[in-house]
């Protein structure tokens, strides 16, 4: 069991930290190059050399002006048990033939003790540029760490986000079910699909493993295989139902359904066929859960069918039952939930699936993961794309909220600058562009990077939250954005700045950098 | 270790088959329903009856008319290895509380001893409607399998058709590597694209993980963050390199590479630096591997590049150095690689990430499992929509092939009919359209279901091949297409057809069926 100092100096120990959830998840999952420059590092004896690293993306996805940050704990999982075993060592061996006996020793050695990862709490609510993992230690680890990284919180953190903008158009009354394990990239496409959907707030899934791995509620509907596996009621073997408090039983429930079906010969669709089992399993004492619409025009189904159900209540008196549950599924996505709503419906579940899970309208998020700084220098990124042009320097970074309660701005300072102050009025400028400014005088100001993995420092580390807590605080999150950085057409942009003192360094360091791969 | 029966009747011991790649993939990586409905089939006293479920697609996905088959191999490995642990159990009985006692002895003794699984071999080219996958069991087994197999074939069916895409565009003597892991949706999204690009036509993968599960050839560029951790040349401390037969040692490499570097001082740009290193290099018997391009007009660059390694090849009698490989990648695309044909370029080799991996265009392939037989009676699903109407019975399927080798139609046949047969007039149907037929000579018939799991039948196994023999199945079989089945813009659709016998059941069943739902 490790052993972290606590912030009063004294050590204690802390609750161990698991594998990463999928064991596939070990170092060798990383580019090759990450191992060639590793040993281009230990080669020109660089290896040990301190870096800082920041892990961001560059765009929200989705047309949207807001993304959901998760994967950090499987990233924390992967560097709390970072180490090559000896397989590991044997293949190294066999990919780089020429390398010397002596790094594969210095690989056998490696592991994170030494790595300091400062991070967002995971289930935040975050934007553009600003660092949501940044990793500091021996500049050959830190590269190695790049891949798995950024793969853990590329995908994490889309489907989340595509979770949480499908919860927006929803709305908050509405049970989410995610149904998108068949059509997931891969098994763990679905696994943690079933997560992050949960951590953006889906209420459930259908994935079995993922409800065992996670204790995320499972829901379900039923398969039409179920239906056409029968070729005619006649087939139906077991006639009996003992009701629900065990008292008597129904010796042919067929016929009790058929009674009440003559009852509501009305219209002709699966409407009454249900309602009719529905009377008669409530006469027995059971009640029926609902329906499920998986084709055909759900808005106008799903009205009609809560009209059947109000009817049957009222002609029948069988109280609540005009509430009975309406489900849909049928290649849902944020366009046709948004649609629902514009037409009127009367659906209170929604299974979703492929466009969930796979987030089709984009695929992919871009993180990136860039040298900031090595050696206490600070680095940039240069690009004619100013976009791509990384911000330089070990950083903090603070969120900034007015007197409503809602975040104002982003701001990133050096690391040595006095931190943002209550009631203090503050200058935040737009990271590359001069002519954008603003004074800011927050009421509220929250640190964003905390540390999950203090290495071989003294600082006190973030507990690894459960997944409800970090569901919690992405709900409470979203809570806290303005409406208009929310909505679907034509959102407003967060702002996110750079303090003057680090605006000023940037410039200067963009003026006074050489193109990159320049030996003269 | 298990035993098969052999083809003779005499058995023998098999090669044992592995538990699926990912660890995650057990029985419980399943929908909820499956269990839901696998629990009503046994209540119902229907779960041993035996039912055949057909896995197909309905739609070639990016906008083409072929789709390359993958997936097998991890459906069979999860079957030979299916049963459920004490533990899954116990999570099964939290899950559903109400079930009897007797329903969880019955999952406890599942296993797929009894199912019989007929396929399609990996890495064939496929089409619509056409059952990729047969499977026969007792209902409520095979209803489990239904997620964890679509599941399994939907992503790795669909990014293998992505690869077999982007290498149809790229030509035949491009290398081509997947670049894709940190953009994958998940870490086995990552080790599946990876090993399904290879079966699809790739040459090599970045990802070292997979590159030790599957053994397929790793190959890397460099990282950026290697050349900005240099501040300057001045910090290059260990100057010396020995030649590479050892005889000599040149104490100053990076004087060297500048007086190579002024012979050459023309071009502002990296183009003489990497020279300059390379000769250099090659001055002391190494060989530079060559250069990868990574953003800007890359059609220009590489002809530039070319132009230069040509010229520095004359200028110094450097023989070969003019066919220094360029490598390029950079957000590359099906799209991109076709625009670089059109405008002429020479780059040898193109790493591709995120569009290939993420199947950025169509991020889903739509399989389907669904009921076609079950006691022997066959079962057809209707749909208002006829693309979604499924095609009934327990199949055979034929590709036939026409004089030049090339394919020219599928037919499914009743299991009992008559096989087709080579020089054979046949009548191949449409399966709904009534006009649309035609008589083939075939000059070649291929069985394409073929037995990978016996159960308890007598059949013989197929073994499950190498990837590297799938990968070559592919290939082969992309040859064997006719070019205009293959052609991005306005591809012809191959035939996909039924016999004259199935043709008449189908539509015998169509109209002697009742809506499904109704009890009456």
């Amino acid at each position: 069991m490790e052993t972290i100092p606590k912030e009063n100096g004294s050590t204690t120990a802390a609750t161990p930290i698991r594998a990463a959830t999928n064991p596939m998840v070990t170092p060798l999952l990383t580019d090759l190059y990450q191992f060639t420059m590793a040993y281009a590092y230990w080669k020109a004896g660089k290896h040990l050399e301190r870096a800082v690293f920041d892990l961001y993306f560059r765009k929200n996805p989705f047309g949207g002006e807001y993304t959901v940050f998760a994967g950090l704990e499987e990233c924390i999982r992967l560097i709390a048990n970072f180490h090559f075993k000896k397989d590991d060592i044997s293949f190294m061996r066999s990919v780089m033939p020429n390398c010397e006996d002596e790094f594969f020793e210095y690989l056998t050695q490696i592991d994170c003790s030494d790595v300091e990862v400062y991070a967002i709490p995971e289930g935040s609510v975050v934007f553009p540029k600003v660092p949501l993992i940044r990793i500091e230690g021996p500049v050959a680890v830190v590269q190695l760490l790049e891949t798995p990284f950024v793969n853990l919180v590329n995908y994490a953190s889309l489907v989340a986000t595509n979770a949480a903008r499908h919860r927006f158009v929803a709305g908050k009354d509405k049970m989410l079910m995610e149904f998108g394990l068949r059509r997931a990239q891969g098994p763990d496409g679905g696994i943690s699909a079933s997560k992050y959907c949960y951590i953006g707030g889906f209420d459930a899934t259908s994935n079995v493993a993922a409800g065992n791995l996670f204790g995320i509620p499972l829901r379900g509907t039923h398969s039409h295989a179920f239906v056409s596996s029968y070729m005619s009621p006649d087939e139906i073997v077991v006639k009996s139902l003992r009701s629900h408090d065990g008292s008597s039983t129904c010796m042919d429930f067929l016929t009790l359904v058929r009674t009440w079906l003559s009852k509501l010969q009305v219209m002709r669709s699966g409407i009454p066929n249900f309602c009719a089992v529905a009377l008669a399993l409530n006469d027995l004492g059971y009640t029926a859960s609902g329906i499920r619409l998986d084709s055909g025009d759900l808005a106008y189904l799903s009205t009609e069918a809560r009209n059947f159900f109000l009817s049957v209540e009222k002609e029948f008196n069988k109280s609540g039952f005009g509430k009975m549950a309406v489900t849909a599924s049928n290649d849902l996505n944020e366009e046709t939930l948004d649609a629902l709503n514009k037409q009127g419906h009367e659906i209170d579940a929604f299974g979703i699936g492929t466009y969930l899970v796979t987030c089709y309208t984009q695929a992919a998020l871009g993180c990136v993961f860039k040298l900031v700084e090595i050696k206490d220098q600070p680095r940039i990124k240069l690009s004619e794309d100013v976009t791509k042009v990384s911000i330089p320097c070990k950083k903090r970074c603070f969120r900034l909220y007015g007197k409503e309660g809602y975040a104002l701005v982003d701001i990133m300072t050096g690391e040595d600058e006095t931190p943002p102050k209550v009631g203090q009025r503050l200058l935040c400028r737009h990271p590359f562009n001069e002519s954008k400014r603003a004074y800011v005088v927050p009421q509220c100001v929250e640190e964003l990077l905390r540390c999950y993995w203090p290495g071989s420092s003294n600082k006190p580390r973030e507990e690894l939250p459960s997944l409800n807590k970090v569901r919690e605080r992405c709900m409470q999150q979203l809570e806290q954005m303005r409406s208009d950085h929310m909505r679907r057409l034509n959102p407003t942009p967060y702002k996110v700045s750079v303090s003057a003192k680090l605006y000023d360094f940037i410039h200067f360091l963009w003026l006074s950098e050489a193109p990159v791969g320049e030996l003269q």
